[in-house]
């Protein structure tokens, strides 16, 4: 299975430790971490991937390699900036997005355009203009992360 | 002037009529109008700048202009799909908001992301993992809106 | 209608001589010019458009309007870069292409996948790997191009 | 090192023998393969790449797994249509292009505006204007494709 993790290239200390809890659990389970590429969130996953055996894809804004961390396997220079967060959105089966700024936002946006299931690890509170919240699955820690995209995906595919 | 308006391809009443106005208003000051080019609020938008005057841009999800409003004047299609949304943002100066689903939530953010200013009118509520709200300017009245994009564009120029 | 002319950044002076004519015969004939924006080919289809009251349209790489030249009506800044041109190719319902080097030949191929009639002036030659040429109508003078253009539109709609 | 392999989704069998063979010898050497993840040349490579226990990544149109091929290890869905095309050029270090059709026009052309070698196979031969041919180094064979982009990375880096 591929998952997308999405967050702020700017990470404080919890995201950052949440980020890498999360990519080592995905590698664990021997599924796909697709992230950005770059730094805070994205760096912290995949160093959490790599330490359990995982493989990483970073889908980068860049023309080149110059901004992509040391622990993506697979990068994917696109040359069309941050429009590249539509690509890391749809990437995975399913995304897990922790913390996070505008960027983070976009993607949960495009995500759900696209029918991914979206789950949220201290990220955004979404409501439209009739006051319904956007159908993100809220949890407290990595494992139940990684546990409910497994869910989301077997329940869509079943 | 360009202004970009979105929302969603579905409004109710309330929102078709605000789209209208807010298109109206824009085409009276001489703006020019750019959004999706399909229906809901993208067709009510264009209506109402066509009433006054005004000149509209639809950059389309599809190939082709099958699916495009009667009231646009320059059709773009871009064959990308939703990732048009992207462009819809970025090609106004200011983005107002109206209402809007999904679709409207991405543009946000991307409008937000190339520091576009956004103006809300009954649309969503976004508060950050810390809880603080993005940066939309709410509006209750077409002229508003309108007034909100000029003081805006000329804050961020002068 | 509208019509992409495409060509060069830099453009040597039998080049820019050609793009003022085909741009100002566009206008002319009450079309709509769409280009990428900038210099070269693109600024002096422009020019010829502007002297003789045609609308155009600038389809930039850049998030703002920093590289846009003075005769571009409506900038759409994209932020994608060099991917924009893919939407050059598309935005028209014929393109002409005068000369041009790297980016022009991607937008012929961009323009051709989508079925666009492709006008050329002076520009690449693209034989396939059976020594099939690629569809591009080639033509002398500016009238031709857009006579051409004409022709090939009316025969898709007829 | 990542190689992307370009052509064109329906391939004669010289073109799908070829496509079969530079598959396998990318996998041997332990490159990555990047390529448009459906039929054809795309299929074939793959296939290669597999059997000599190679990695490949499938960058595909659809916004779902629809039209992969079955020796794809980690499919893309973006959304975008062939502007995806971009994508698969600029994500390899070098460019490998067999045969093909505007699709891979399109591709060689992005290559070519990223800086990135294309090494041909029977492909596409592409003159300018001035009858200047573009810069694609043809070869015979898979292995001379191979060593060509080895060689030709490793001149740009070195």
């Amino acid at each position: 299975m591929r998952i997308s993790v999405i967050g702020g290239q700017e990470a404080d200390e919890q995201a950052s430790r949440m980020a890498f809890e999360v990519g080592r659990e995905i590698g664990a389970r021997g599924h796909v971490l697709i992230c950005g590429g770059r730094t805070g969130v994205m760096r912290e996953a995949c160093r959490g991937a790599k330490e359990s055996g995982g493989i990483t894809v970073g889908i980068l804004p860049g023309d080149d390699l110059g901004d992509v961390n040391e622990f993506v396997d697979i990068p994917l220079p696109t040359g069309i900036g941050y429009t590249r967060n539509v690509l890391v959105a749809r990437a995975g089966e399913a995304v897990i997005a922790i913390d996070g700024q505008l960027g983070t936002l976009s993607e949960i946006a495009f995500a759900l355009i696209s029918g991914r299931p979206v789950v949220g690890l201290g990220t955004w509170e979404l409501r439209d203009g009739n006051g319904v919240e956007a159908p993100i699955e809220r949890v407290e820690d990595a494992v139940s992360a990684v546990d409910a995209c497994e869910a989301a995906v077997a329940a869509a595919s079943g």
